[in-house]
């Protein structure tokens, strides 16, 4: 085979057989084909899609090219999450041990951030002590034990992606659906997963801006997931406004116990929730997702899902105390408040701008590498639709440098509109795509 | 500027800066953009086109890349001529002192060949002596002394180009309008040309297999002239068999001086006089092409072109003795006659696969920097249209090697299709495309 006539092929949109592309995944991987072919390539399916085969053969061929994770010897059906990315998105901290909790294997491969915040492993090394890159043994003695670990993805996992990933990011390739998709789903299927829940974000502060877009992501994963033997389940939720209150590492753990405890911003907790409820239908816990809803919340109330949490703390290292003190969590020795300098309804809350402040302060990572401020954040006073007084509080923010808060709280007051019309509160569930095709508009 | 965003633009269809391609052109030559982003680039352009005003910017880019010839100190309107590349198609060597005799100085960078025959350069070497790089001052001392001299495209001029096209190359970014038609106009206007003709040729053996898209490309580069003041006019002629009898270096010389001296294939002189006649009206020597014409023909009736083509070889310093007896050129040790197995009317003649045999038999190179054979080549001895009996001469093959002559034999016979119904001639001037658009269909 020759790369180019495969580009061209491609260029000309005639569909490409399975064969072709594993053979032009393993010999890019291989550093057998340069860049600018693979590059052209890229730029080819941009315009040209893939169809379901084509998505379904691309995403395979990277998972295979490393380690293809086996949990078989892990008893049950083990369902990962992923989420498409937003602001003060805290669900994995909550939904690890609440799924856990009811019994279903959470074997997760997190990564480290870029921009707004760290990632779940940036997260969760807010907790003291906490050891964020298990073995292989580890991981599946945790798993076995406790139904839930955690560990860095190591890059062994996928690294076709990884590779891929890097040259889309500097060749204007990101915006491609069968590519974002097969991305998403290599990563879940070589980590190990059985079955996916996928939480597909849409809104002005999500990566999909509108419903349309979203939908067609979430389909085309739900039947790549099809055509791999891999069941998935899209849930589309709203970010038109950060998800939690907390923006920050430290400040989403403390947030994360709070929604374990039966507290917490009924947002996320919401999410967390429907989410969390399809993991336990696909796992087999509960026949449906109602069902599911009703021990998840017996969980909570009964506090388990928080001892399951303290556990898995436990587990890894970390000290347990968090849990019932979270003051023993890293604390910013800086804080301002953000008031409303008008008074009104909230109309828009850029997330996006939110987040950026939340990195600005120290949160999140602006180059791969960059030591984060594990104390540093925001929490989030005030929601779409929301009465607010003039000087009331919108938002207090938090750092272990002074310097930064200035212009931090200028970004954050500038990112909340406020109306002196009633504001209607978004939906926050927009709807489910499973195998069936979509079921909720 | 960022070369991502760039990329971006134009996979958004938005039109791009002149200052914009500027930029890209001149960081892609200094090694400053990495070919991954430029075949990202490339591909994004062969989805999405260039207008006429980025296609003229990128053309001027490309040929300020490198050095751009100045040639105001010989007098005269400096035409050029340009072919999009066929089979059998010897016209620039018979142009060359055609018009040269009419007074219009004959500037010619030339390159070498790589696949059916040699190029202009390899085919002026097939006589003895002849020196095809000349120093930028002999050069400019032989235009003004006898308005006729051809020297090697130096790699100096349109450097961007040459890698463009390389990278283009391997990345199926070829096909594509604005970036075949700004690669020929950079190349002539950095060359030093005034005026251009461009034969661009059609058919079954040419790059561009249909009309319409042979109209759109001389369209391109007519207006790509008109924007960047060097007036252009583009002749489309066919390519459905070869244009002239002979394929091969030395029998190339052979056939230009048959024609040079008023005999010889019809079709190639015909191509050659509707060319010559439109570049002495763009070098003020004749109000009208027809005017032209009967100045041409005087030249050729008189000797006089081909007492300028002994000029010309004479004063870079080859065999003068060639245009009288031209068994004093490169003559090929083996011979064999192509017959026919059966009798009727030529039907097509695949000039691609002539071409081929032409290579096969040493007469072009397979890659780059590879020796030919000067000698060797198809003279074609049918026409289409022509009726053929049975065991009739439809070639004579050539070549110094004879292990070549079976198989060449073989690809020659089953490129002519014979038929027992009459078969019709192509036209073969198919249309002229000026500043006004296209003239004749």
């Amino acid at each position: 085979m020759r790369a180019t006539d495969i580009i061209a092929k491609k260029r000309d949109g005639i569909e490409l057989l399975d064969s072709e592309i594993e053979w032009l995944i393993k010999a890019y991987t291989a550093d057998e084909i340069p860049d600018y072919q693979m590059s052209a390539w890229l730029m080819a399916v941009f315009f040209r899609g893939m169809t379901d085969q084509e998505t379904a053969a691309l995403t395979m061929a990277m998972a295979k090219s490393g380690e293809m994770v086996d949990l078989s010897l892990v008893p049950g059906i083990k369902v990962d999450k992923h989420s498409t990315g937003g602001v003060a998105d805290t669900t994995t901290l909550i939904l690890a041990p609440l799924v856990a909790a009811a019994g279903v294997p959470v074997a997760k491969m997190s990564g480290r951030g870029l921009g707004f915040t760290g990632g779940t492993i940036d997260k969760l090394e807010a907790i003291p002590g906490f050891k964020s890159t298990l073995e292989r043994h580890e991981f599946i003695d945790n798993l076995k034990k406790y139904s839930i670990a955690v560990t860095g993805q190591s890059a062994a996992i996928a690294p076709a992606d990884g590779k891929l990933y890097a040259l889309r990011d500097v060749t204007a390739t990101i915006e491609s659906i069968p590519l974002i998709a097969s991305s998403i789903m290599s990563k879940k299927i070589a980590s190990g997963a059985d079955k996916i829940v996928l939480d597909v974000k849409v809104g002005s502060g999500a990566f999909m801006k509108n419903k349309a877009d979203a939908i067609t992501l979430a389909e085309t994963m739900v039947r790549i997931g099809q055509l791999v033997g891999r069941e998935t389940v899209a849930v589309l939720t709203s970010m038109e406004e950060p998800l939690g209150a907390a923006i920050g590492n430290s400040l989403e753990v403390k947030e994360a116990i709070e929604v374990l405890s039966g507290r917490g911003e009924p947002a996320l907790k919401e999410v967390c929730l429907v989410l969390a409820s399809q993991m336990l239908v696909l796992g087999g816990k509960a026949l449906t997702p109602e069902a599911a809803r009703g021990q998840l919340n017996a969980l909570i109330d009964s506090k388990q899902a928080l001892a399951k949490f303290g556990e898995f703390i436990s587990a890894q290292g970390g000290e347990v105390g968090i849990v019932s003190n979270t003051a023993n969590l890293p604390q910013a020795r800086y804080a301002l408040e953000v008031t409303s300098s008008c008074q009104g309804y909230v109309k828009t809350i850029n997330a996006a701008q939110i987040g950026y402040a939340a990195m600005r302060l120290g949160a999140g990572r602006e180059y791969k590498g960059q030591a984060i401020d594990l104390a540093a954040g925001v929490i989030l006073k005030c929601r779409i639709g929301q009465y607010i007084s003039k000087n009331q509080p919108l938002a207090t923010i938090y750092s272990n440098d002074d310097s930064r808060l200035e212009q931090a709280a200028l970004v954050v007051k500038q990112a909340v509109s406020i109306d002196s019309q009633t504001v209607a509160r978004p939906p926050l569930i927009l709807g489910l795509v499973a195998k069936n095709g979509f079921v909720i508009d």
